[in-house]
C-alpha cells in the first residue's frame, strides 16, 4: 500500500490534557495558571487561542477516574470534558471538539444524547472517540471489576452501533417546525431504534435532529489488532501513538486494509500521530525549559528517570553514580546498545554519541510517551514536515508541554512555518468537523 | 405545625421545559421562536431575562425519552439540560441552575462528575433534581423493564449517597495550588468513597473539588409518601404539584414533619409549587391568547377536552351536543356538581357559575396541571400572593405559556409588583443557589 500525502494538508488536533499540557509539573512555570483545573475562562481563551491558529480540533482524552497522584501533579484529565465542550462550543466558531466517553461505562442513551445536543449546539463539531475502558480503577468506580479485553472490544462495537442507531432514530428533515400548517416534526421519518445487543439494548427514538454533519464522526485511539478492526469499521479519525516514523506508516497501512475489510476508503481514516514540544528561541532555551520542570520533580522520580534511561541503553545506572549535569563517561558509552524492547532507545544512543548530559537527554524528552522536540519553532516545523511528507500520518495530536504558552508559541510560530511551506491550512474548509476532516457525512448506523 | 411566610420573601424557580412553554403548541404564537428546542442563542437570552429578574433558578424536569407525540407539540423536554446549563452557566451570573437527572438510569460516578463540574463551573449555583423515572418508555431506553416502586426509591437513596459521596471524597481545602512549594493537592484529604450499596457501588474518588456553595442542593419531585419520605432526608427544595392553598399546606406540613424525623429543620426544606400562567393587559387579552392556542390544537383533542370538563362537573357533554363559544344550557349546569376525584373541579364550578362559555372555561386552563391564572400581572401577582402569605408554600416553580415573551412579562410586569408588596427579594442574596434559598452549606453525606 503507498501512503501519500502529496497535495495534502495535515490534520491537527490539539490534546487539551486537563488545562495544563503534557508535563504535568508545567503548572509550577512562570506565567502558568495553576488553577486551569477549574478556571473555565482560561480555558476558554487556549480554546480561543487554537482556532486562531485554526487547528482541526481540541482532543480530550479521558477517562472516568483519577488516574495520577495529585500531590504534586496536575491531574491528566480535565473535571468533565463535555461540559468544557460546551462552554467551547459557545464561545468559539469553527473548531472541532472531540472527546473521549467510554463505551464500558456510559449509557448508550446517555451517550448518544449529550454528544448530539452538544453536536447540534456546535453547529456540527463534535467527535466522539469511543474508548473502552481498561483500567481496573474505572470499572471499581462503576461497581464492576474489568472485564476482559474480548468483552471490552464487543461491547464497544455495540456501544458505537447502538448510539449512531438512536442517532438515526430521529430521521433527516424529521424537524418541519411550520407555524402555518402546525407541523412540528415528520413523525414519519423518526423510528424506534430497537436496537438490541447483547450488552446493550435501547429503544429510541432519540428526538435530536440532525447536526449540519449529521452525528459526530466516530474516533479510535490505541493500537493492536482489536483496535485497528474496530477503526476500520468505524472510525473517521484515529489517535496513533507511533515513536517512529516506520512504526507511524505499519498503523496508518494497517488502517486503510482494515477500512477497506470493511468496504470503505482508506481515505476516509485520519489518522494523528501523538508529538509533544517544548518551543524557545533558541534550542538551549527550550531545553532549559524542561530542565525547569525536571527540577520540579521529586528527587526519586529523577532517580527512577536515570535508572529507566539507563535501561534503555542496556546500562545498569544509578543517579548516586554518576554526574547527571556531565554526559556519560566514555567507559559507559562503549557499553551502550539499544534495547531492542523500546522504539525510543535510538534517539537516546543518538543523544549520547552527541555529547551531552545525562539530564539534558532526559530533558529531550526521550521517556515521554511521544516524540518530542525541545528546540526551535522552525525544528518543531521540520519535524512535522518529514513526517508528514513520508507519509506517516494524515496529522498530528499535539500537546505542548504547558498550553498556558505552549498553544500560543505553536499557533504564532510554527503554524505560519507550515502555512508557508503549503503543509497546513490557511483557514476552515466548512462549519464542521466532518469537511475540516475531509470524512464523509453519515447519519445513522452505515 | 404552623406555617408561616412572615417576614420572608418567596422563591421563584423558572420551568423551562424545552425552551417553549407549558403549552405545547405555543411554538406556534407570533414571535414565538420555532427552532427554541434547538436554538442556544434563544435559550440564553431567556435565561439572562430571568437572571434580569432575580428569578432564583432555572428548573428543567427532565425524562431521558421522547414522550409526547411531536407531530404538532413541541416536545416536554430539552435536548439535554445540562448542555445548556453549561451554556447558561457561562453566561449568565447569579441564577441557580436545577436539572433532573435520572437515579435509576444514570451511573453515580458520570452524575456526580458532570454535576459537580456544573457547580464549580458556574461558582456554585447548581442543583440535583433526584428522581427516579418511572416510565416504561425510559426504562427501555436502558435496556430494562420499568423497575417495581419500591426498588426505585431504594435505588434512589443509594444514588443521592453514593453521589454525595463521592463529592464529599475530594475534601475541602485538598486543592493547595502552591507553585512555590510544588503541592499541588493536599492528597491527605482526599479519601476513597468506597460507596458500596445494594444497586450501586463506586470507589471513587472524583477529583473535583468543593464549588463556593460545597455542592450541589438537592431537590425533589412528585409527591406522596416516599417522596415526602425522601425529601425529608435529602431535600432541600421540592417542586410539588398542588393544585389548592389545603393541599399545598398539607404537602409542606409532611416535609417540614419529615425533615425533623430525620434531624433536620423544615426551614431547610423549600417547597415551590407549580404555577402557569399567561399574562395579559387585560384578562380577555389574555383568554384571546389562550383560545388562540386552543385553536392550534387538532379537533379531536378539544373534543376530549370538552369531555373531560363534563367529568369534572358530573356532566356526560360532547363537543356536538353543545355550542363550545357558548355558556353551558341551564338545564345542564342545574345537573352539575363538582367530581370528589378532581381537585380542579371546584374552579370550574366557579366559572360555571360566572356563565362563560365552554371554550372560556377551557382557556382558564382549569385542565392544566398546574394552577393558571389567565389575567393581568396584578392577578397573577395576586395568585401569588395568596398563596404565599397563607403559608401555603416557599414559592413557586412558574411554567409560563411560551417563554418567548412570558419571561419578559413575567419579568417586567409581575415582579416589580412583588418586590414593591415587599413578597420578593430585590437583588441575590449571595453567589449561590444555596445562600438564595437560604439552606445550609453541605459537603459529602449529611
Amino acid at each position: 500500500m503507498t501512503l501519500s500525502n502529496e497535495g495534502k494538508k495535515m490534520i491537527l488536533a490539539l490534546q487539551f490534557v486537563s488545562g495544563y499540557g503534557g508535563e504535568f509539573r508545567s503548572w509550577r512555570l512562570p506565567g502558568a495558571s495553576a488553577d486551569a483545573y477549574t478556571n473555565m475562562d482560561y480555558q476558554v481563551s487556549i480554546a480561543k487561542k487554537a482556532e486562531e491558529g485554526k487547528f482541526h480540533m481540541i482532543f480530550s482524552a479521558d477517562t472516568p477516574a483519577l488516574t495520577n497522584d495529585l500531590s504534586n501533579q496536575s491531574p491528566m484529565h480535565q473535571m468533565d470534558p463535555l461540559v468544557s465542550f460546551a462552554a467551547f462550543a459557545r464561545e468559539t466558531n469553527n473548531i472541532g471538539l472531540v472527546s473521549t466517553v467510554s463505551t464500558t461505562h456510559s449509557y448508550p442513551y446517555n451517550t448518544a444524547r449529550t454528544m448530539k445536543t452538544l453536536d447540534v449546539m456546535s453547529g456540527g463539531r463534535i467527535g466522539w472517540n469511543a474508548v473502552s475502558s481498561s483500567m481496573g480503577g474505572v470499572a471499581e468506580n462503576f461497581g464492576t471489576r474489568m472485564l476482559p479485553r474480548e468483552t471490552r472490544y464487543d461491547m464497544a462495537y455495540e456501544a458505537i452501533e447502538a448510539v449512531q442507531t438512536l442517532w438515526g432514530s430521529f430521521g433527516e428533515g424529521a424537524m418541519v417546525l411550520n407555524k402555518k400548517t402546525g407541523e412540528y416534526a415528520d413523525m414519519s421519518k423518526v423510528s424506534y431504534a430497537n436496537y438490541n445487543g447483547e450488552y446493550f439494548k435501547t429503544k429510541g427514538p432519540l428526538p435530536i435532529p440532525a447536526s449540519p454533519q449529521g452525528q459526530p464522526p466516530i474516533f479510535q485511539a490505541g493500537g493492536g489488532e482489536k483496535g485497528i478492526e474496530m477503526a476500520g469499521k468505524y472510525a473517521s479519525g484515529v489517535y496513533a501513538n507511533p515513536y517512529t516514523i516506520a512504526d507511524a506508516k505499519m498503523h496508518r497501512s494497517a488502517l486503510h486494509e482494515s477500512a477497506e475489510r470493511h468496504g470503505r476508503s482508506g481515505e476516509d481514516i485520519k489518522m494523528l500521530a501523538g508529538f509533544m514540544f517544548t518551543i524557545g528561541d533558541t534550542e538551549e532555551e527550550a531545553l532549559e525549559r524542561r530542565r525547569q520542570i525536571m527540577d520540579y520533580a521529586p528527587e526519586m522520580e529523577t532517580a527512577q528517570r536515570v535508572q529507566y534511561l539507563g535501561m534503555m541503553v542496556n546500562l545498569r545506572i544509578s543517579i548516586n553514580d554518576i554526574n547527571i549535569n556531565q554526559p556519560l563517561p566514555q567507559e559507559l558509552v562503549r557499553q551502550t546498545s539499544p534495547n531492542m524492547m523500546d522504539p525510543r532507545a535510538e534517539r537516546v544512543m543518538e543523544l549520547i554519541q552527541k555529547g551531552l548530559s545525562v539530564k539534558d537527554i532526559l530533558a529531550h524528552g526521550v521517556i515521554n510517551y511521544h516524540p518530542v522536540v525541545a528546540g526551535t519553532a522552525v525544528q518543531v516545523a521540520d519535524f512535522l514536515e518529514k513526517w508528514f511528507t513520508s507519509g506517516a500520518t494524515d496529522g498530528f495530536s499535539i500537546v505542548p508541554d504547558s498550553l498556558h504558552d505552549g498553544v500560543e508559541k505553536f499557533v504564532e510560530q510554527v503554524i505560519p512555518i507550515l502555512q508557508e511551506r503549503g503543509l497546513f491550512h490557511k483557514d476552515y474548509e466548512g462549519p464542521t468537523l466532518r469537511e475540516n476532516m475531509g470524512v464523509p457525512y453519515q447519519y445513522g448506523v452505515r
